[in-house]
């Protein structure tokens, strides 16, 4: 056991009794806690299957033994939609004493295959829906992983090994990576801790008041930032997942009816989904909705409300475990009118119950005064921040200068201690939850032998609340098409990573030649009321 | 900073980095976070008084430099009701640098003054109500430490040095230090450690539901196991904390109507005063309550559920920071009969979200079957549990002889993974949430010179749930009445240990002369359903 009281405990305590009071925290034990005191109940929910929480503690513990005789000590990455097998993945790859890599589904061939040699992944989880993927993943690389698709050598898998599970000596161990595509072009490896996850999962059920009797619908991709970490707060309060693989507004209203849902996560496109399906009603029970990546208009917070769901606004970054903020609703806030409300819930909020204080830092590196004008960079440290950038200590240098993460993210405090996005610093574009690098994108429309230059800015946009739009110029007597420049982007990145539209026009500069895009994002914005983008 | 991961972590993270993920855990952060955020939300309600969160943030600090100038690094003692006083040393004394001593103001001055001198403790802040308790307490002391008076003393006392919060690097540094009678001679003091009532508050934040828009009324003494860890957990979730010095059922209901009151902590006297009493009626939002000390009976658990009660029953002792479990309510239990989920909600339940995997440990060291029959001594590990007895290692390794702390307590595992209680062994009489141990009772009858031996057994009793009654051999030719037994007892023992009975009597004893104390208490507990008790 590697604990720092051992030796020399300042009461006196002698080394060997030391170990009554100390369990490494790992979010693993949670499902220990649930088979052990909720066994019977239905831990978990997937299209006509289900498995109670001993069942599930079983299945994870016997995929640790499967992979633990084929992995090697090297990470193991899963590719799979929201299914039980994302649920396993979280519980069985750190118990088999891997590294878990849930990788982004909607991502490219090239971006799959950079992932899987980055991580040195040793065996690839995959959904049969992904078989091309993988292929075309695996085909690029020298040494790709050892696959295992779910379905029949999943299940065999499980069957192989003895059941196990490893559970770290050292509480800040490596428990996942989770990659971000950033700002640069390649995305960088986020790498999680046992003790973050399971203070953040902790904090995560306070906060939205899971219990035993909760339902909790995975409407949230489980590879953003392990899914939250409610794969293992839900799991915390032996509540019961319901699984999700896509998100489809009429399968979510079923499920919400037969299952009685009682909490959901999701970015604010998903929740438009939800309030303006055909299928939209009032429920009988409240739905407790964390939403996040943007923040939720008043139109759909007032429509969310009537139809009987309690938005909690929160704030995080996948270097934070997810939401290290919250908009922490004061019950004072009731007196105010709508529109005031929707003003106070839009904001981003404080750290929550786990979090360090959340500081906006000025340029000068001093922290701006809470005055709601004076704009910086939000910071956070603390036990819900990456241990780092896997294999990249420069750019986790660069994120931390001083100790605190700077998010890239611009805004301001307000007299009562809440923070407020007013722009983000590095050019991230968020459509639909999903994060895109606008470098990412000017470099492959870039790329095109017909173009010159490219600027990409977040344009607004009714489903998906923002979406990428590029400006081209064309090299002196070359010629392409909007479809042509779109088709080039599609080949090498992700199809939601694609523009949208694409203007051929002269980019505005300043006098030294940086291309201004506040010129393109005033135009594109003119008229609306809060602007937060790329 | 003491943190075994930053010299050799493995995922190769360098060790100047690992700062950026790692902060001390501590309770005292809950207090900052809880001024950042919610700085004008009412923190305290004592009487006519009230602070903010802003100033019981700036109170405490102050208290901790007006300690840190005067007590040396020793042990700072609070004799005082469950006033604004008792919520400032719970941040206040720990931000000073010094170790907190709450003792219970129930206990005689023999008794306050063997803890002042056991835990060394260089400062007794004590209320005006317990001078003639003090007085005569630091009477018997030859070097009493040094004595802050709440009133003028104390205001003075906070207006004296710079505000400081000195927290620990060590997380596992000595916080507080919690008197149990235990069931030797003297009282033990437990020590806490900062980790563990960290993970104690935030799990039980998360089991209660506390939110900024909760009220909490304070029915259960601070010098409780440091008030179940509450001080800290009602301020993590950044709610208000409702003082009541005095356990009045008139003042209770006063407090639930003028401010709300959505959350309250007691033993099942408290509630039977709060349920009983003449102003009870129906609340208007549902009161969320946490008992234990002793299953709630069925009668209660009915008239508690009319009057709008949310009862959870509780378990756990001062060696596991307050409740270590809980009968965590099974939605799949609504559909039972009336009885059938009070005999479900009075089992001791599992282990709490943070607390490991509870045991039920036979004779001969092996788990009991989980049939319902089989008992076994309940048995703990993990960061809620105490670093040891202060100054008593043999205590200590006596009470965890293989790293597993035996509670004492009898009882049975269940099918479903719940644990009830059947009895318990260590002779502990529960009366009104307070403990006893009857060897301690015992002693002091045996000191009266009419007396040749004496039983000291838990009786039954409407109001406090149990009493102790004495059974006492007088010496040939010896006399004394039951008052003069009585007042002997008073004379060195907290007055609610005084046995309530006296019987002169012949003492049933085995062929070894050993007393069968099961023969008395089978005849006092014949007719009761339920026994658990000495």
């Amino acid at each position: 056991m590697t604990d720092s009281g051992v030796a020399t405990h300042p009461a006196g305590v002698p080394a060997d009794l030391m170990s009554l009071s100390y369990e490494p925290l790992t979010p693993t034990a949670y499902l220990d806690r649930a088979a052990a005191s909720h066994g019977t109940r239905t831990a978990v929910v997937d299209g006509d299957r289900s498995w109670t929480y001993a069942e599930l503690h079983e299945r994870c513990r016997k995929l640790a033994g499967g992979l633990a005789a084929i992995h090697g000590g090297r990470p193991v990455a899963v590719l799979v939609p929201n299914t039980h097998v994302g649920l396993e993945a979280a519980f069985g790859v750190p118990w088999s004493g891997a590294a878990l890599v849930a990788v982004n589904t909607r991502l490219s061939a090239g971006e799959v295959a950079y992932i899987l040699e980055h991580a040195n992944a040793s065996v690839l989880v995959h959904d049969p829906d992904f078989d091309e993927l993988v292929a075309d993943a695996l085909g690029r690389l020298d040494s790709p992983p050892q696959v295992v698709r779910v379905g029949d050598d999943y299940e065999r898998l499980i069957t192989w090994g003895e059941p196990t599970a490893v559970t770290p000596d050292d509480e800040r161990a490596l428990l996942s990576i989770n990659y971000t595509s950033g700002t640069t072009g390649n995305p960088k490896g986020v790498m999680y801790h046992h003790r973050g996850a399971y203070l953040q999962a902790l904090s995560m059920a306070g906060h939205t008041g899971l219990t035993p009797s909760s339902v909790h619908l995975w409407t949230l991709p489980m590879f953003h930032c392990n899914g939250w970490c409610f794969p293992w707060a839900v799991t915390a309060a032996a509540a019961t997942h319901v699984c999700l693989p896509r998100v489809e507004p009429a399968r979510i209203w079923e499920l919400i009816r037969g299952h009685g849902v009682t909490h959901l996560n999701g970015a604010p496109t998903v929740l438009s989904m939800i309030a303006y399906a055909p299928e939209a009603h009032t429920v009988q029970t409240p739905v407790k909705v964390a939403t996040g990546g943007a923040p939720p208009s008043p139109a759909i917070l007032r429509r969310m409300a009537e139809l009987g769901f309690e938005v909690t606004h929160l704030y995080g970054l996948t270097e934070t475990f997810g939401p290290a903020m919250i908009c922490d609703w004061q019950p004072e806030w009731n007196n105010l009118d709508e529109d005031a409300q929707a003003r106070m819930k839009a904001r981003q909020g404080v750290g929550n119950m786990i979090a360090c204080a959340v500081r906006v830092i000025t340029d000068d590196g001093s922290d701006a005064p809470a005055d709601g004008q004076t704009t910086g960079q939000i910071a956070l440290r603390g036990n819900n921040v990456m241990l780092g950038y896997l294999k990249d200590e420069q750019a986790t240098r660069d994120a931390a200068p001083d100790g605190w993460f700077r998010t890239g993210d611009i805004g301001v405090m307000h007299p009562d201690g809440y923070v407020e996005l007013r722009d983000r610093s590095k050019d991230v574009i968020i459509s639909g939850g999903e994060n895109i690098a606008s470098v990412e994108v000017e470099q492959a429309i870039a790329d095109h032998p017909a173009v010159l230059e490219a600027a990409v800015i977040a344009v607004p946009d009714e489903r998906w609340g923002e979406v990428p739009a590029a400006y081209v110029t064309l090299r002196e007597g070359a010629s392409a098409t909007e479809q042509e420049i779109v088709e080039h982007v599609r080949a090498r990145l992700a199809r939601f990573k694609a523009p949208k539209s694409v203007t051929f026009t002269e980019l505005p500069k300043t006098s030294t030649g940086k291309i201004q895009k506040f010129v393109l994002r005033d135009a594109a914005w003119s008229g609306r009321d809060r602007r937060i983008g790329s």
